[in-house]
């Protein structure tokens, strides 16, 4: 990690002359783009702030935001201090996240992340006494603590269906979460990409089926904004819960709740401010919260333009490029076991994997001291897997430094950390 | 208002001179700093980036936070957008805080604002149907929604108590609280200092009734920390809820919970993270809220840095000399009715009038044009007051050139806005 001195000499300066606005980075990558094409990728790396020695494949934990958004949350803080606050943007955000995201402006809620949005939905439904509320073993925290926390506290009941791992197919994921539903199931709420193993779960079908039960669907959405080519109007589910901070690269600590129609008024607020009863507001009536962190949405504003620059068909290719060319060279390791699925419709941008006798935190700690590397383990649920993320930031050069790092690792073993 | 341009100018460079640590601001600020210390006080107002032509007199509504904490929210900022998420220093920050504010550091929480904070209060704590929750007609929405919400929801009641307006004494206020009370009475929750005429509630004098009736005390204190010599072990009450971003200068949406002991293991998270049923992390479990935005509790402890080196009693002090000077100059007005109270124990740092036959938004809006001035018009509750107030980077002549615009006012009247 860099000193303080060199860190700051590192980020100076040159900002200033980065386009900012949809239309200039539009411009600026207007052609090319295809997966493999280096150069084109390479410009894009220079947009943000990361080291250049840097190999950061933890996206999925928290994303990196580029220059663009970084200078727009500056300017955002000066002006409050100058004592001239901007306020917020609200129709060009909620419109400019349905052009990226899909889904309706109207139903946008702005919370600092998906822990908080999906707490306004389990404090904001009606559960009682009773009632079931069924989840996976493959959830984050952020997504199971407030049902732990509401069905504790209600005198309800919290079950946890277990998913096949690797997964083969869409069917086996949607029957495994099925098998546990008995008819004091009232939510089931799953992730849409787990973030154990980036694996993609079917939730229109999902949908499908809890709709004709009178069940309702909330979702972890955490991981796909920003990362894949997603219409929000067509996924499923009553409830969306995002994380804007990690693929799409806002600013850390920005949240997102999509409320589908009938849930914009019937929803119960949990954090109530001015106009919380105020139906017709609609979902917005769930943005009062009082005075917030206002340059954190001129930073996503900011980032939603950079994406509509580079385009969410060409990221989307290009981060499961980068993925399956990490997968692939996983496959040929001996004795390492992939948990992320082979259908590439079940995948995404992020693979996990353990080294058979490699303790899979003795090698992130290897993989740090080496080359610079961040990686995440999941300890969650004693998997104790290795999770690469790839965003557009990194490089095939990237995946096949690691890749040779993991090479060794095998062969020679890692020092205990 | 400055176009972007010269806006950026004006704050670009200087920055980095300005001494960031503690014990530099103290040896700068060593000598001097007497209530009526121009030279001091300038060299006060030129740590923040207000424009030199404006004259600020919100700071009840939000607090421009000086340089110092801009430069700390920007560095961190930045750090995270290079994949070196410098976390947060919570022991320095608790013992900060503590050290300024009183109260034990275990007692702290760190939502975005009083609006959380008291919905974490009222979400918390186990109301029932029929219970009484007693408010009055000074609180601030983010005190009273919440309640207004968990009343409604579980069918309890809320009862508002009528405030002397000016307030004579602190025994009339006590008074006018008590009288509302109920054997259903479940919790009381007031203002320390009202945001409508800024009158300081008799807090202690409060919780000593509420205790030995068993009844619980909400305080809502916005307005204190930052403004008031502050000393939260001894100022009463079970809960006590702030804003940072007002009087602290911290970054705008940063708040403050203080728990008294038992309720750091008894109250109910409202937002569920890892570890919100640890009961040995304390208070503590309320601070894992998932990934949230670290920079703004950076610039919280750069803001907290910048008061000990000013050093709360000569705050204190220059604040109320400056809304003494105000409030001296508004009794010589003919024709206007000063809310606030004479008594200087129940006075602050904020001072609320109207004169007769000048509507106050006219007012605004003329004192707005005339010379860049921001007030605040408490039109809540149909008051129609002007409210103005005084913080460290305002000067006398701030004061008196709004007290001149005023007698015009009085004398001329104001176009309609």
């Amino acid at each position: 990690m860099p000193d303080r001195r060199s860190f700051l000499t590192l980020l100076g300066g040159a900002g200033l002359a980065w386009p900012r606005s949809v239309e200039a980075l539009a411009s600026r990558w207007s052609g090319g783009g295809a997966p493999g094409d280096d150069a084109f990728w390479q410009d894009v790396r220079a947009a943000f702030l990361i080291p250049h020695d840097r190999i950061y494949l933890n996206n999925g934990t928290l994303g990196p935001s580029p220059r663009v958004v970084v200078d727009a949350v500056e300017e955002h803080g000066r002006r409050v201090a100058a004592t001239f606050p901007p306020g917020v943007a609200w129709d060009d955000l909620k419109g400019g996240l349905a052009r990226l995201v899909g889904g309706d402006p109207q139903g946008f809620v702005f919370p600092r992340n998906t822990t908080e949005a999906m707490n306004f939905v389990a404090h904001g439904i009606e559960l009682d006494a009773g009632d079931e509320v069924l989840t996976t073993d493959h959830e984050h925290i952020g997504g199971l603590e407030p049902w732990r926390l509401v069905t504790a506290r209600k005198g309800a009941t919290l079950r946890v269906a277990s998913l096949p791992v690797p997964a083969r197919d869409a069917s086996q994921l949607a029957d495994a979460v099925w098998e546990q539903v008995s008819d004091r199931t009232r939510v089931v709420c799953v992730s849409h990409v787990t973030f154990t193993t980036g694996t993609t779960l079917p939730i229109a079908e999902l949908d499908r089926r809890c709709r004709a039960a009178g069940i309702l669907l909330a979702v972890d959405g955490a991981h796909p904004p920003g990362m894949l080519d997603l219409d929000l109007s067509t996924v499923g589910g009553d409830f969306y819960a995002s994380s804007p901070h990690k693929w799409l690269l806002a600013p850390q600590g920005t949240g997102l709740l999509y409320l589908t129609d009938p849930w914009r008024t019937r929803l119960w607020p949990t954090l109530a401010s001015g106009g919380w009863d105020d139906l017709s507001l609609g979902a917005h009536r769930l943005n009062h919260m009082g005075t917030m962190d206002e340059s954190r949405l001129a930073g996503l504003l900011s980032a939603i333009a950079f994406f509509e620059g580079l385009g969410m068909e060409r990221v989307e290719a290009r981060v499961r490029h980068l993925r399956r060319r990490l997968q692939t060279g996983l496959r040929a390791l001996p004795a390492t076991f992939i948990a992320s699925s082979d259908a590439e419709e079940l995948a995404c941008a992020m693979v996990s994997f353990r080294i058979d006798g490699v303790d899979s935190l003795d090698l992130q700690a290897h993989l740090s001291r080496r080359a610079n590397v961040r990686t995440r383990v999941i300890g969650e649920y004693d998997y104790g897997w290795m999770r690469l993320s790839t965003h557009v930031y990194n490089s095939e050069a990237d995946v096949d430094r690691v890749l040779d790092l993991l090479h060794d690792a095998v062969r020679t073993g890692v020092p205990a950390r």
